[in-house]
């Protein structure tokens, strides 16, 4: 054990630890939710330090030797070694004091191993004077957050990518297959599956470019700024050059705000990024419940597609596979909706010159990144790519609508499709069959009325109903003859073009 | 009374009513909240039944008389004539389709009325073939709220601008005003109130900005692609004209949507819109907190403000007044808050090719733009431009705080600084007083340090301390001649320049 | 044009208004959202100030013609009259002062007139003097909302009564329809039709008594404590008798809060009410999903159950009926969830002796608890009372699907089952087909296995697989008579009893 | 390394693993969040396979050796062994399935391990035939959740009931401390710091009285209902032993459901819970709140109170101390509210026969529960207990306010106490100290009328006054005498009593 000491007095700490009495009390005092700080915001943080004791060295207030070891700390602990060390909830009080002095003083006597000390000589290398120099948790906090958002947008950038493409490919691959559209969940018009991951797939986009500008909303940082952003305490040269060094460090655009009082004290950023991901989360919700609603069944629901099977479903019903994966996803779209309002929250909360709740806020907004990062691979990997559709099923729903009819209104008008379908009923025959059988339209031109060529042209023109007036001047030649006469659709009305 | 009659039968309606038999049997089946659909939703739907008129007479599928008479009718419905006319409820089910029916019942027995004829006479002009021709709820409801949403973000960004320019404009009146920096409510470092106001002003401007932005993200409409995207049932000609005539009426920056499914289904556009207020909401909540907090009193508060007093607080409490705008402006933003909740969720929620929940969805973004535009204004109008600093205040807290240690400190070193702490409470002075007395420092250059212009200057340079060596070789030289050496400064200890 | 001034100086209002300068100045002062406060507390506040007047009458403190005046024109206000005199924005700051005097000035105006005066007679009947005498805004306030409340709570358990009797209505009409039972959207189990109203009926019963049981949570009223619970401006014996009176004249079952200081400043009872409400809004929501699923089609859907037609459904498709109330209910449900976030926030940011977002708290409130009185009358009454079952569809589904496999594994094994399904594919005939051909099981003993009373029994008793055995042994018999062979069923695995 | 098979084919897992195949798939299917789920759902899931063992073993369907074994393996996975086995990520797919058959292979390998077989041994003890014997994750999981969330909140009304003890000590302590009482921020009038407390206290009583009553909502259990709450291949006999069993198991009130289709479908009851827990997030902000603010300072705030030091707070000021503990706490409270939110939704967003999104809800509502027994024993223990008051600084702050000045105003009448108020203030002296110069009121007197059982009684009664009028009588005698005149009060005005 040793000791160690600070304004409240003294306290011991097993022999081994990196993190100091600042930690430990804090460890204790806020046993709240047992969730410990998101990696991503130490490893930020880790920077952060790297960053400013090169500021430090620049500027004369750190010697080489300091610098250099602080440096190889953060690194290791940019890296994930130490892990173990950081201890304090996530739910912390106090702003983020306990997150930057538990970072402080595993960097400081990680620092001291590596210049052959052992943990505790702060006479040699301090948590305070030399790894936290001319630093507030007040500027250093909310530049590693930004830091960390930075990092894992740029991941959720790639995944959001990722399932862009596997919905483009499914558009691709499903362009032929004509299906019933659904409004309010009741039969509407016909359609193109390619056109329902289609719509997905373009829905995904906007997404991937909203996260894509979202990066340049959060990267200005407070750094300098120290305790309320008008860097009292910070030599003036050293200000100018730590933001300078982030950037190098982390590779990312980061830069220094112009008015760091305001970029101490406001988080509207922070619920601008969150903001773009609830709209995300939206669109997951939404796809992934369709897909839920499409693939039900398998014999009675609407089962126009079918989800790889990654796990027994049932212990009960044997062959039960279940859409775990998109119940997945949209489970995590829920807490990213949930979170949103937290960031929100806990923005508009923030008084006078800091944010108190900033934990709160980072613990949310971090864990929204990774749900969506690891959520958007999970979809496309293990779900979306492995979709099919069931060809033969749409087909027949197609049939069993009145999708035919429909497509025949604004050629016919309401009343004789009307009429028509009335007809077919009766004679217990489809639209299409019916049609034939009473001359009306061959069984081909019903076909390509209905032909996947056809939906996804933009609106109608007049030839696409050419086969109708060639049927007919059939039918009324047939008719001048003699010939069959029953059911002719009577005159078209008013509404037909 | 005058006899209509759908596919459920027939019902009778007053003689002199606009609407017919669909908004009747709406205003029967939805009598929920009470409240109506947001006059700007109207207004949009009118500008969208119009230009889809137009539309229709270009390509020759509605007359010239008729396509007048619904343009002028829809004009009179666009400025908000026969509002008492529009009278489904805002949480109609259908997906839009009873306010749709509304306004195409209106717009033809408006348009009736303007040919000569009386309501009623649809087999002139009738809401269905005409007012609605080539069109669905599925492609003009969405079109409509995007109108709505730009018209009111275009308003949003104007009285933003004017709370921006009312922050700036105290940002500059109090420049000179030195106060206590405050930290999760405790005394920390001083700044200037011109800083607290900066920085207000600083966060608005980016909502400014963000809402400016904004607009491009919903100005894509679906106009013509009726039931699901398709366009079925409407001709192709008539698709390309539609959205154009309505950009052209509007003078708003609409355009056709190049993937309409996607347009029709999806609404995270309208998230993302509404997640950019929610970034706004926090923001005002925070500033609007704030400024209770620095004006509360006027006796037993911070009382570093005043605000301007509108009406009189309590009846009990003679002389009290409250801080009535501020309260007004968080209440309007907890709202906003609230309703990106319900925006989000709404969206989420979506089926297959439409999303059922519209309409909350255009009541909840509505009015959230809404209360954004008019708080803004009540916020500049009524609040900030007249709100006054209380110098002497805040020069007297000043005094209290330990605003001038800490300044001290990166020039003396903590110890020395809490030394001479320790030292002037035991003399029963004021720091500045205790320093002057023992020659630390000339309470001139204590005042200098403590300047605005200090404040303002981001970080500390040597120079900045030059007065406290001055006064250290002066005392020297006192003190090498036999003079007075009570209570001398240590040699400033290893943390100091 | 009448004069009135305050403390901050003279303003003019329209002769015949009965509001005064305080509610003209607080109008003018809140111009944020176009919507007025509820009527709902508007009357409730009448009657607060009704039984103020009788208390202070009792003690000697208002003379009887006064008094009764002001009961009289209270009386007036709570049936609804005056309403077009509550001008002020339901968004007021000022913790409801705005309402309260808006109330003061027209019950005072209004008695004026009854005693044959005009308004603005303030020496003879006094808005503050009288109307408001030992009354602060600050438990008048909570104590209206409380009245409010309970009273909508009442009429919300009327409609939730009529919601449940309707659904258990329905849970007796389709007791005999079986069904199949789907989770996750996939085909399960069998069960019938009226289980799943009567499981809808279940919740909304503990709906029913939970909104029962509420009264109980917010009938303590703060009335008499005026500004911050000590009473302190009110004569005690005044304070004994005003919530007697508020019980007599509403027929509520208010009484007076024994802590006071405690009921001024907090609104956790409020929130305990909205949460109970937010339970109520998750079943509707639910409820309403699976109606709208149940319903889908007409031909391409899952079509078990047939939605009241209430209007037509698209200009589009002719025919098109959507399920219009359970989207309704659905957005009222959802509008809820968000107002209890709302009420939630206000009560936890409540500041010292009172909330300063009370009116807020109180809009969300109400209108949450007007959303669901009515969208529970138009649930049961447009909706749940016309829903039909399309039994007909209900068994071919059953017969699709494995239903009767499912029923059939505690008694022959997964294994068993297995390959009777396989070989009944195999076959091209249905399980239970291929069972009577196999001589395993006959048909009317499948159907007997299927049949409601079997669904409403909770687990299985081995005389309810008697069939099989006898089958069995008829089987056996055969076999040793040298009967018929094919696919007989391997000995029962281990799994079966 | 072993072998396991499923449907989906072969897998390895390294010999010493617990848990097997469907864990391992799940494990791999669902890497969101890297949230595991919370350990007191596996152990109460632990206590169900135990009850559901015994009740299969009472009803002949498992032996006593393999019976023994599984509750034996169930009892240390309850104690919270083999936590490390439980390796499925929280936001999992399936509504629950994976993680009940990582119960199922973790206790039917541990159980194999107890009996002396090694893991995979199925055809000996199988976590399928054996361990999830007669059930389903449908009427498992919600069990077991029922029960962690009752065993949770038996532990949350303890560490509910140490925070309300801990506010009535300061009730006690505070008793006779006068302060300032405000009312939106704004000095109102005085009251005492004890009844400050006392209004927390009661808050905190309410909730846990609240706390104690939700126990009663989550009892009933749909245990043996299988699939859909049907109890589909689940003997009779066993169901009605499986629930009694839980009950002895875990010694909470447990108990049958009545309706379990109801019960398996529906989570309205955990809404109501997680209501209430958000009433009490409620309260805990606002205490929190208001603590921070009464803290303020130690030199420019409020600073009525002091909370204890518990840790450094800030690096750049020395002596800096922030209200950490309150801090953490208002975060806590924030989740809460957030959670809330999300178990709302997932209830509401369950379809037909069961709720896909239980596992969400279960870890949103279970975070809930933690959380705020975590934060109630943390704000007892580490900050109320230690609460001081500045009783300076509260009789400072009162004599600066008007207190007096609205103590008065009852028996002065506003105009006259507004008169001597501004007298006093020419006179550069306070209220009392002028009403003693002049004979209005002697000093002991004023003393008296803001003495803290004044503040304690509700309203006022005649006597109260009686000093007044006493110094009234002697100063008129003194007039008639000759004596000093300067500044007499005027006569009463109408409004006092």
């Amino acid at each position: 054990m040793r000791q160690e000491s600070d304004a409240l007095g003294a306290r011991s700490l097993p022999e081994g630890t990196l993190y100091g009495i600042h930690t430990a009390r804090a460890a204790d005092n806020f046993p709240v939710s047992g969730q410990r700080v998101m990696p991503e915001l130490i490893a930020a943080y880790a920077w952060v330090k790297a960053a400013c004791a090169l500021a430090n060295q620049d500027t004369g207030h750190l010697d080489a030797k300091r610098a250099s070891a602080i440096v190889a700390a953060c690194r290791e602990v940019a890296q994930g070694q130490h892990s173990e060390q950081f201890v304090v909830d996530a739910y912390q009080g106090g702003a983020g004091t306990s997150t930057n002095m538990n970072v402080n003083e595993v960097v400081a006597n990680r620092a001291l191993q590596l210049l052959g000390h052992t943990p505790g000589a702060y006479d040699i290398l301090s948590p305070l004077a030399h790894v936290n120099l001319h630093q507030s948790t007040n500027d250093t906090y909310p530049t590693a957050l930004r830091v960390a958002a930075l990092g894992l947008l740029k991941e959720l950038e790639g995944t959001t990518a990722r399932l862009q493409e596997a919905l483009q490919a499914k558009e691709a691959a499903f362009a032929q297959v004509v299906k019933v559209g659904r409004t309010e969940l009741m039969d509407a018009v016909p359609m193109t599956l390619g056109m329902t991951f289609g719509a997905y797939a373009e829905a995904v986009s906007r997404d991937r470019w909203r996260i894509f500008k979202c990066r340049e909303r959060i990267k200005q940082v407070p750094l300098g700024g120290t305790a309320v952003g008008t860097g009292l305490g910070a030599p003036r040269a050293y200000i100018f050059k730590a933001a300078e060094h982030l950037r190098h460090l982390t590779g990312l655009p980061v830069s220094r705000a112009e008015n760091l009082v305001d970029a101490t004290a406001n988080a509207d950023a922070f619920v601008e990024v969150s903001g773009i991901l609830s709209a995300y989360a939206a669109n997951l919700l939404k796809i992934a419940s369709d897909l839920r609603l499409l693939a039900s069944g398998p014999f009675t629901g609407l089962g126009e597609i079918v989800l790889p099977a990654l796990q027994a479903g049932s212990s009960i019903m044997p062959g039960k596979v279940n859409p775990v994966i998109p119940e997945c996803v949209g489970q995590a779209a829920l807490r990213v909706m949930g979170n949103h309002q937290t960031v929100t929250l806990t923005a508009g909360l923030g008084q006078l010159e800091i944010n108190q709740y900033m934990p709160l806020l980072a613990h949310s907004l971090l864990e929204s990144l990774r749900l969506l990062r690891d959520a958007s691979a999970v979809f496309a990997d293990k779900c979306i790519i492995g979709i099919t559709a069931d060809e033969e099923r749409c087909q027949e729903l197609v049939a069993k609508s009145q999708a035919l009819a429909t497509v025949l209104v604004p050629a016919l008008g309401y009343e004789t499709v009307a009429r028509l379908l009335a007809a077919s009923r009766k004679a217990g025959r489809t639209l299409a069959a019916h049609m034939a059988a009473t001359g009306v339209l061959a069984e081909a031109d019903a076909a390509g009325l209905l032909a996947p060529k056809r939906m996804r042209k933009l609106g109608f023109e007049e030839e696409d109903y050419e086969c109708l007036r060639r049927q007919g001047e059939a039918r009324e030649e047939e008719e001048a003859s003699g010939g069959r006469g029953d059911d002719p659709p009577g005159p078209p009305d008013g509404e037909k073009f």
